[in-house]
């Protein structure tokens, strides 16, 4: 077994390789790597059914189980991802700004690859996958430490991408699987500022406080979603209800999904009682406030702590307020800086003005579902991740996300005065 | 006194209301704040005078003393500055992109404020005037930590500029000096994700390691600069010794000062003997390999310590290498990605390209001094530091790069299928 420094160094060293390949090496390795995956489909499978037997030893919950198991379908998913991000623009070299300074010097703003991308994450074996494409095309190796749980899985998918990468004559490391199963790699890799350039977590809540609140190294904070619905006064039933179910129920256990209704009390007066019976009928748990509950004998009294709660299930907190402005002081107080939604008939008026400029998120969308905040949706191709912090990138991270820059400066012998 | 949680607090409170003044608004009251201090400069000075009274009886270096020197001219400087950052363009609200989504979502990508920004750094009051400054013009509160030492200086200037927004009806604690000069202070700072987006230390390597190994708020890191000049075979001798005496002499003490030489074997057969006498003769201590003494008498014999250290002070290294590939290879090792030269006389060759894409920097320079990385000298007529990390910005950060941006994203109704 490689330990964890190893693992590192070796990707650091393959940085400089991979930061240098042309775009057309990068893509055709692409293709062979989405190839090895479908090649290797067999093997990939076996070592996942032992992960999974192990799983179901260990007592693991079906819907951990379901993210765990690989079968023909998903790796043909896996392979299809990687496909798409070989057609995707190559970001790196790319002239972000370019101008003459006052002593003549001709400097030019260019990306550039980060270096090494360390990325932590749950048990969900495609991530592996996309992440070391992603990474690969963005110029930089990764440092992949995947779920101990999802072992086997990610070691062959890990094997078939370098078996690829060296097919093409170029040094596998790029793509550097920790070994290190223990849960002090973590804390080590945390602390790797020589070889790591960003980490990002991507899970649950837990395994992203661990890394923000430890890492030396950068951390691009991803993923919790208390995303609010508001429909103002003016907003039409129709479009409410589409939006609200959309953002609720279409696939609750993601990080886009809403998990609180805010509702103008003049608006709720008219329609609230017809639309918390629709997501009732639907199967979401509805935690309401006072208001909210005279409006439905299904709503259960909420706590304070439904306010601040990613549900992640079919459940949806519903508080009345007097305007936006209430609604806004709410979001900033709860929100966690995802994506916020307001419905109104008015999208020019001075109310939803107020709401785009004042809440504080990554997104902030108007008549439209909180489920959009997505890099595919977004037109990026792929995403890595949704950073909720302000540094760096905001939103969904697609490749030029994970990329720096760097200034070249160019003159003709010029020294500063 | 105000603890330092109140003092955070308060300019969380604020920021909301900063970030939504109006450009004009911003600007004159950063003219009234530069008036201020003006006005107040005999109350300032004074203030100073206790400040240096403490620091002389603690037997500070005459170097930190003239750091933390107020007098009528550095007010007035300080004051030019301030007016200066009002003359900027507003980077709030900047529409960065925009394009429409396969779905008919319409999604900006808006330049926001940050919201609280905390800076940490010496004792150096002039700091106090130009960050808050830069802080309040990016449409964010800024909290400030600077030195005990300088406390009754930062305490008088801060004041100033309280009283200066108070007059065209702004929250003063859009400006927040840390009361609590207790390093505990510091601790507890660097862990207030609550209140603050963004940490950015300015000063000593300590003072940043502390913030980079100690903060859970997210840092950029700024300002070390171990910067390298490299004399390739081709340069011309009078273009190189201009360049490497401006690097090292102009300012030695600076972070983009050059503190390594590295010189191609045949260049150095030719010139390097004159290159160090010439050094010599301008005061310079020179730590050298082998063959560099071979060249010069008066050089010392350089330790691996030596092509690490920031000198900051009129001691150079210098090493001969045979080609630029192991110059790169010297400053990736050593270099701390801040600004690293070459001089050469082909800089359309194969040589100069693989110098500006190989080398790990925030400015790589071509026939241009190190001592160019800088806010003004870039043009962004201002800076709050020189980022050496690959995370949100590099190199001189200016008013755009202490802010953040959101997707705002407006649609008719739009659902996720």
């Amino acid at each position: 077994m490689k330990t964890i420094k190893e693992s590192a160094s070796a990707a650091k060293a393959a940085s400089a390789e991979v930061a240098h390949l042309s775009t057309d090496t990068k893509n055709a390795a692409l293709l062979t790597m989405a190839e090895a995956l479908v090649e290797d489909k067999e093997k990939i499978i076996a070592a996942n059914a032992r992960d999974m037997k192990a799983a179901k030893e260990r007592g693991t919950s079906d819907a951990l189980l379901d993210r765990l198991a690989l079968n023909e379908k998903r790796i043909a998913d896996m392979a299809e991802g990687i496909r798409q991000i070989a057609a995707l623009p190559d970001p790196v070299g790319e002239i972000i700004d370019s101008w003459v300074t006052a002593d003549g010097l001709r400097i030019k703003k260019v990306r550039v690859p980060m270096g090494v991308i360390g990325i932590i994450y749950e048990a969900r074996p495609n991530v592996t996958a996309d992440a070391a494409a992603l990474a690969f095309k963005a110029g930089s190796s990764i440092l992949l430490r995947g779920s101990a749980s999802a072992y086997e899985s990610n070691a062959a998918i890990v094997s078939s991408l370098r078996r690829a990468l060296t097919s093409h004559g170029i040094c596998p490391d790029a793509v550097c699987l920790v070994e290190d199963n223990n849960r002090e790699a973590v804390s080590e890799m945390l602390r790797m500022r020589e070889y790591i350039d960003v980490i990002i977590p991507r899970g649950g809540a837990s395994l992203i406080k661990n890394a923000v609140e430890n890492s030396t190294v950068p951390v691009i904070e991803t993923g919790v979603g208390n995303c609010h619905v508001y429909v103002d006064e003016s907003a039409d039933y129709d479009m409410a209800e589409n939006i609200v179910v959309n953002a609720k129920t279409q696939r609750p256990g993601v990080c886009n999904a809403a998990e609180t209704l805010l509702v103008h009390k003049k608006w709720a007066e008219k329609y609230l009682g017809r639309l918390l019976s629709k997501l009732v009928s639907l199967g979401v748990e509805l935690h309401g406030d006072e208001i909210s509950r005279s409006f439905c004998d299904a709503v259960i009294p909420a706590t304070d702590d439904d306010w601040a709660e990613e549900y992640l299930s079919l459940k949806m907190a519903v508080r009345v307020v007097d305007d936006v402005r209430e609604a806004v002081a709410h979001i900033n107080k709860y929100g966690t800086k995802h994506t916020e939604c307001i419905v109104t008939s008015s999208p020019g008026s001075e109310v939803a003005k107020y709401f785009k400029e004042t809440v504080d998120a990554a997104a902030v969308n108007v008549n439209a579902s909180t489920r959009f905040t997505d890099g595919f949706m977004y037109g990026f191709g792929a995403e890595i991740g949704i950073s909720t912090q302000k540094l760096h990138a905001r939103g969904p991270m697609g490749l030029r996300e994970i990329t720096s820059y760097k200034y070249i400066v160019e003159g003709d012998g010029q020294i500063r005065k």
